[in-house]
């Protein structure tokens, strides 16, 4: 508990894992999986603190590692579990450095428990703040390549023994393109990480506190469970979302595509909604949320799927007909719509050619979201 | 010339392309436009010495560079120069040493040049000797692996600037699915360097004298030509090859599949083939020929295509309607037949299951192919 972090306990896995499948707005790979491993861990002994961002030195070097490959890959491929850390072992001989703390790049899904796994494993600290502030397909989709950082060295590994390192890459996007090609022949699951950043950076460009926010808002879902209450309300009560849509299922189309899980979901209207219809877009994530043909939400703001009766957040590969949902929304951290983010992040970096960026309004506008409350 | 070996002077240049794309059975990328790099960096006044493998000590590390790609490719896509290098200095750093001259793991084609090319930036000696005598498609396929050369480190690097290290690998069909699918990514032509190798090594398992076999092949050829003599005659005269037929192509399909160019040539007979089919199936080299349907000759055996007229060899992507050409053919070195190498170099290891792999009968049985006479 130096530096006024906390440590992670065995109980803040299942609430940890709940919130960042939420924060993942349907991507990220389910952390269930994850969860389950980093409780076995810390049941052997091994702890995580987890450090607040002030609390890093300008001059630390911090690591970033996360799970690369198609999340529903993730679901059926057993991992050998030290994937991510032999990629930073790689990064970091690579760049003749060893990193103090590791960050995760997405804290949307099971990339929110990759950092703590390999920070148990390695003996070092997490810290509290990601580079997305929800999860996104692709490695540069992050503060951390938005800003600038060197896209080498960086490094992915398998669950065989294999290891390899982008010792020198132009760009984010060669980068991408390299690893994501590698992860596809490693079995479409691989372990990733990054170059190493110095602290002073990492403190100016990560989205702060949301490792603390996906585990309070998933306490906030445990809870309302226990006392019977409605999840999805109380879920957007803590985080102040915007309820969009309430409906069925009806239609799920999803292929494996390079890699990605590229499809659409159809959700016709019930309650509130009866006689709409929805349509989201998806690539491993929630892109762009359309109701009656008019698109409402788009990335890099946050679409997020509850299961109506227990608020359960639905991820995209696990999205099925005749699922009762909510779908709700969250502005995107101001980090992820300067226009230099935008240019990465935004409906056009995803194809969406005559979609210009509009921000969601928050139904509520007094209310604008909170890392951590 | 330290150790007994010979400079490469300018004009050696044109007849070991020559030599070269002949032992490039119809592979290894037409190594014209290597010939004419190194020509350029030989006028700007950098040399390159050729050592016999016996000259190298037991305990120097020797480097293998080479072009990585579909050949087809190597023809349009302008090389930036000095790709190989780059990919040996990863190699270097990955593996924490410099080595101290160069060998090509294939004659066969362009990678006989590359290790030229890249000896002279780097003012290092190039070996005597190469991983096939021959060009094969993939980079298991050399003496250097089948033998046990460790997979890892290798590198790959692009006319960008990007260098990707295979840092771990665990084994060499691993190298060889990640470093080519990175090849395609990098425009299907990128220069490639393998692990170090010690000399010890190298002198066990190289295939001694075929840059001077290349040398000489096209010397004849050039020779042979001035005269306005049979050039066909004189090579065969020269390695002792068997001609196996003689014929018009009546038909080429080629297709670019995984970075490979498949496909396969169809040859009308003439003179004393009048009436006979011959059919060349090709992965990038020439692999198996048949005459009316019987397998004849048969990788690692060499099929090597030459230009009746004119004695220029034919690499697969220059195969044509209507080429008059003279298919000959030469026994593999013992060290590409014996059980370990077949696994990886035989018919069965190109998919034809149903070819054990039957050695070349030469016409002349007293003669055996000569590595440098």
């Amino acid at each position: 508990m130096s530096r006024n972090g906390y440590p992670l306990a065995e109980a803040d896995l299942l609430p940890l894992s709940l919130g960042a499948a939420l924060l993942g707005t349907g991507g990220g790979g389910n952390p269930y999986i994850g969860m389950l491993r980093a409780r076995e861990l810390m049941r052997r002994g091994l702890s995580v603190e987890v450090l607040p961002l002030e609390a890093i030195g300008d001059d630390e070097r911090i690591g970033s590692v996360g799970g690369i490959g198609a999340p529903v890959v993730g679901i059926e491929k057993i991992k050998q579990g030290q994937e991510c850390l032999r990629a930073l072992r790689g990064v970091e001989e690579a760049a003749g450095l060893r990193v103090s703390a590791l960050i995760s790049a997405e804290i949307g899904g099971s990339n929110s428990i990759e950092p703590i796994l390999t920070a148990a494993y390695a003996g070092l600290p997490v810290v509290d703040g990601d580079g997305m502030g929800r999860a996104f397909p692709e490695l540069q989709m992050s503060t951390f390549f938005i800003y600038g950082l060197d896209p080498s060295p960086g490094a992915i590994a398998d669950d065989k023994g294999n290891v390899v390192v982008f010792e020198t890459v132009i760009d984010m996007y060669w980068l991408e393109r390299f690893a994501r090609h590698i992860a596809v022949d490693m079995g479409a699951g691989a372990g990733f990480a990054t170059a190493p950043m110095r602290g002073a950076y990492v403190k100016k460009v990560a989205v702060p506190g949301t490792l603390t926010q996906a585990l309070e808002v998933g306490r906030v879902i445990l809870d309302a469970r226990k006392k019977r209450a409605n999840v999805v309300d109380r879920v957007i009560d803590k985080t102040g979302a915007s309820l969009m849509f309430t409906g069925k299922v009806k239609d799920v189309r999803r292929e494996l595509r390079g890699g990605f899980a590229m499809g659409e979901a159809r959700i016709a209207g019930v309650d509130g909604h009866a006689g709409a219809e929805a349509r989201i877009a998806i690539q491993n994530e929630n892109l762009v949320l359309y109701v009656d043909g008019r698109p409402v939400v788009m990335v890099p703001d946050l679409i997020m799927n509850l299961e109506l009766e227990t608020g359960e957040p639905i991820t995209t590969e696990t999205l099925r007909y005749g699922q009762q949902i909510a779908t709700i929304a969250l502005p995107a951290h101001e980090l992820m719509t300067t226009p230099e983010a935008l240019k990465v992040v935004g409906p056009k970096a995803f194809g969406y050619a005559d979609l210009d960026f509009v921000p969601l309004k928050l139904s509520n506008p007094a209310r604008t979201r909170k890392t951590a409350s």
